[in-house]
């Protein structure tokens, strides 16, 4: 992450996290898909869940007012009723920072910041048609539990998340 | 709350949770209200958050096989950020069950199970539209914070979840 600069969220970073929400996914799922990863990441997960949670950005050039600019996220959280789990809820880099390794050395820290909060797993879930997230999470060491059905060979919950909202479970032991 | 029981949910309550979400609010903004609240309860508030959340039930009559009917439910977590706060994210009751106080008893159940974790405040946000759920949060004791503007006497926070999605914003001492 040379030159980048990693912290923890406040609830004013909800606007930037709002506007990668609509931006990075290349308008996947269109201005629906967008409305629906914006209305998944409400400001209570950056008031909440800020010690689990990072921002990465490239810090303001000298002598600019232009503020740092956000290049990738993570919004995770400690189970409340696992004592084992942490759980990632969302993660984007921004499209011009991916296959840098800033995906990786982001779920790194959280691996990192959960186990010293005594957890020896993480979970998390995606969308069957982001076929990138499953990739990469298959990457990053997590496994693809059982659904009820497959998609082009990956197991997939279906209405896991309500009706028309199927999701793929990933799991990765510490 | 006689003749009605009260657990905490298993992830397994998500569809009938969603099927309240859906059905519970009198078709307040049409489909798109209706989506959007399904996707503000995604399954993992009753995988990580079940020890502070509540369902209330209706228990299967003797006799027939219809399962206990779901009358009412609280989906809260203790924050972990600010280890004084306990934070309320969405509450419904049947219509058929409101004004019977059974809204009340949930709140104060929450209430006393997060006063056991040490917390002595309660947070929680609506929507400036719902104006049943700012008189009730009035009635049980929540104070309205300020906004960056007041509609129709009550202070509002423009696009506080993302555009368009304005909130009123209340918290509660214990």
């Amino acid at each position: 992450m040379s030159g980048l600069t990693v912290r923890h969220p406040h609830p004013s970073d909800h606007a930037a996290l709002q506007g990668a929400l609509t931006d990075w996914w290349g308008g996947m799922g269109g201005e629906a898909g967008a409305q629906q990863r914006r209305l998944l990441v409400p400001r209570l997960f950056l008031q909440h869940f800020a010690g689990t949670s990072l921002l990465v950005e490239e810090p303001e050039p000298a002598g600019t007012r232009g503020g740092a600019a956000l290049r990738a996220f993570l919004i995770g959280f400690l189970s409340q009723t696992d004592p084992d789990t942490a759980y990632i809820h969302f993660v984007g880099v921004h499209p011009e920072a991916q296959r840098g390794g800033l995906g990786s050395a982001l779920y790194q820290r959280f691996f990192d910041l959960v186990r010293e909060h005594g957890r020896s797993r993480v979970r998390s879930i995606t969308s069957p048609v982001n076929r990138n997230s499953i990739a990469y999470h298959t990457r990053m060491g997590f496994r693809i539990e059982a659904g009820d059905r497959t998609e082009d060979g990956v197991e997939v919950h279906t209405d896991y998340d309500g009706p028309g909202l199927d999701r793929v479970s990933f799991v990765r032991e510490l």
